[in-house]
Parts: C-alpha cells; structure tokens; sequence
C-alpha cells in the first residue's frame, strides 16, 4: 500500500468554522497536522490556498486544498475511511445539505446580531428571529441523539458553533438566547456533541474561548453597530 | 420493475433559482412535471413543502420533497441515472461545490446591487465588486468548454443565470457589467450554455424575461435603495 497523503489543516484558535474541519476530521479518525493562523496577519500559506475568501479553514490532502468549512466536511467524508458523516439514501443527504445550508445563511446572522448588536427594538427582532429559527432546529433534533441520528453527522458539525460557543457568547455578551426552558432538546444535544468523544478532544475548553471573545467583544459591538443599526 | 416514481417541480416563470432545478432535470433526462407558482400568492403546496423558506423551486419526487436550488441539482444527481452532474473524484466534488457557493454567496449581492441601486459612489463599489467576481468566473472557465469540464455539471447550472438573465438584467436596466471585451471566455460559455440542447429546451425566451424583469424593475430600485444605499 502506498503511503497515506499527508493531511493539514489551517484553521485559527476558537474559529467555529475551523472547528467543523477539525470535528469532521476527528470522528472520521483522520490524522492531520494543525497549522494555527494569526488572523491579524494572515500567512501566505492561508492566502495561496484560499485566495477568493482568505479564511479558514483550509484543508491541504496532499497537493489538494479544500476551503469552506461544509464543503470541507464533505470532502473528508468522501476522502477517508471512517463512519459516514452523510447518509447513503439521496433523501436523507439532501436534508442533511438542507439544514447546513440553513445554519450557514438563514441562521448565523439574526443569531450573531442576537449578541453584539446594542439594546433597541432592532436587536429585539434579530432576537425574535434568532429564536424562531432555533425552534426550527429543536423541532429536527426532538426524538433523536443526534441530527444525523445515532451518530455525529453533517448538521451536527455545521451546528458546532452552537453546542460550545453559544454559552461563551451568552457569557461574553451578557445575553440569553438559547435557554433550557425554551429549547431543551436543542440543549441536551449541545451536551451530547460536546462530550462526545471525537468531538471533544479537538473543542477548545470554555474557558479559553471566553477570553478569546472577552478580547474581541467590542469590536463585534463596533461592526454590528455600523454595519446593522441604521 | 416497479414503476418509476412522479417527478413535479414547484417553480416560479422566470426564476434563475427555479431554472437549475428544471436544467438539472432536463440534463439528466428526468421527465417532470411543472407546477408553476404565482409568487404574489404563494399556494398550500409551496409552504407545506418549503416551511422554512417558502421560496421556489421545490422538487417533489414520489412523496419525498427537496428545496433550496444547489441541494436540489445533488439531489437530481444522486438520485436518479443519466449524465453525472459533479464529477467521480473527492477533489473534483469539492471544487464544484465551493465555486456553487462563490456565486450563491459571494458573486450574487454585489452582482445583483449593480443592476437595481441608483448612481452613486456605493453603486461603482458594487459595480467593481461585480467585475472582480465575474474576473475570478472568467479564469475557471479559461480553456474549457464548462465550468463540468466536456459537458454540463453543477457548476454551469448555478452560473446559469449569468448566462440568460444578465443580458436581460442589463437591457431592462441599462447597465452594463458582463461585456464580451472585458469577459470573452464566460461570454462564450454563456452562448454554449444557452444553446446546449437539453438546457435550451427549458429555458425562457430572452423576450419573455425582458418583459418580465421590466415590470418589476421599479420594486427592485426600490428594495436596492431602502435595504443598501444607507
């Protein structure tokens, strides 16, 4: 057999777009190499292999990069060995391309103005909006462990950033947005996701994420202030 | 051999979102049928099958639906036989589907705001944004006959509405952003895309869309105007 292709990973410390590369990386049980970026000064690494966005995460297989975090977990899943991230039926793969699709672009923004937008009544309807879409999430993972099922999958790592770094922004920000009261099963999940075993050796700890955002707080209040209050 | 199951796609006259779905059915060679919308007056049909979004195209195969347009084109190749819409390889996966998400996500905005936003400073910034975008589409398609390669793939059918729809966009609103001496390669790949002949087959006259796109063209200043020019 020949020599497996050596696998890297650009990504950035707290990034929960990284963190999906990395989570998918890891329950797939594929070993890789992490190379942290200083997004204050990107490398020319990053931006050689990611010129149109130049972000992270970047996946190197080989001579092959892969950028964007959901087409990434896609290719890992295609590329190794390992438990399936997507099922096999074409039903079941298209819902699952569904809701990742919905946290990326229906979801992320009304819940990130949810946090770092001023109080008024246009936070209270980012908050609202916020809301009805995390009732949409709770409705998909009722009854089930996991959004791909009885195991991790592609909605579970596309949602990620809501089983860790939901508590660190309600911390940071001061704010309340997913609460055991009004999304229980949503919560549970969270739980499930982080202590799941392949997961969790590759989350960064609370701890640590909270002094990332704790640092970068104001500037999140700057942009959303500029960007979404007028 | 149990009788193949009914194949309906809920769209909208003129959708460059619905035109993907009905291109990929047509490429693969599924025969459907055509439910179309009146999206003043959204139908029971549409919003039991798209809660969610409520947006065309939906497709409905036997008694399982599918919505969002690029999820629908891997659903139409994954689930039926016929020309294959991405190719075989991991890599190749990936790549089209990160060129997908460029123009759903980055290209379509300030693609977009360049038609339909009133003369100004902030227009040109789009308009420039437009151009280095189209820039970044004309090295893809640099030396080959589709963004697929040989034959239609994914790729051709998201940039599908650059092909019908900017000539139109750009004669209703006398604006011009894709011109052959600035973007010959992707002006030529427009030309065969409009001409393929399964593509052509469901594609809407030129005259029809101008017609179209006119009577909506003082909503869509309008919405440019409230929503971006602040």
């Amino acid at each position: 057999m020949s020599q497996p292709e050596t696998v890297k990973l650009i990504n950035a410390f707290g990034s929960p777009f990284g963190h999906r590369a990395e989570a998918a990386l890891c329950v797939k049980g594929v070993p890789y190499e992490l190379i942290l970026e200083d997004l204050g000064s990107k490398s020319e690494l990053l931006l050689k292999h990611n010129p149109v966005h130049k972000f992270v995460p970047v996946l190197l297989h080989g001579d092959r990069a892969v950028a964007e975090s959901i087409v990434i977990i896609e290719y890992i899943d295609e590329a190794f060995e390992g438990p399936p991230l997507l099922p096999a039926d074409p039903h079941g793969r298209a819902e699952a391309r569904f809701w990742a699709q919905f946290i990326d672009h229906k979801f992320s923004r009304p819940f990130w103005l949810s946090f770092w937008m001023e109080d008024g009544p246009r936070k209270e309807a980012f908050v609202k909006e916020a809301k009805e879409n995390l009732a949409l999430l709770e409705g998909q993972i009722k009854g089930r462990r996991f959004f791909g099922g009885d195991d991790i999958g592609l909605v579970d790592i596309a949602a990620g950033g809501l089983a860790r770094w939901v508590g660190v922004f309600e911390e940071v920000a001061g704010v309340r947005v997913m609460s055991d009261e009004e999304f229980p099963d949503l919560c549970q999940w969270a739980e499930r996701y982080v202590s799941h075993e392949s997961v969790n050796k590759c989350l960064p700890s609370r701890g640590e994420l909270v002094a990332l955002y704790s640092s970068w707080k104001e500037m999140y209040m700057q942009v959303a202030k500029v960007k979404f209050s007028s």
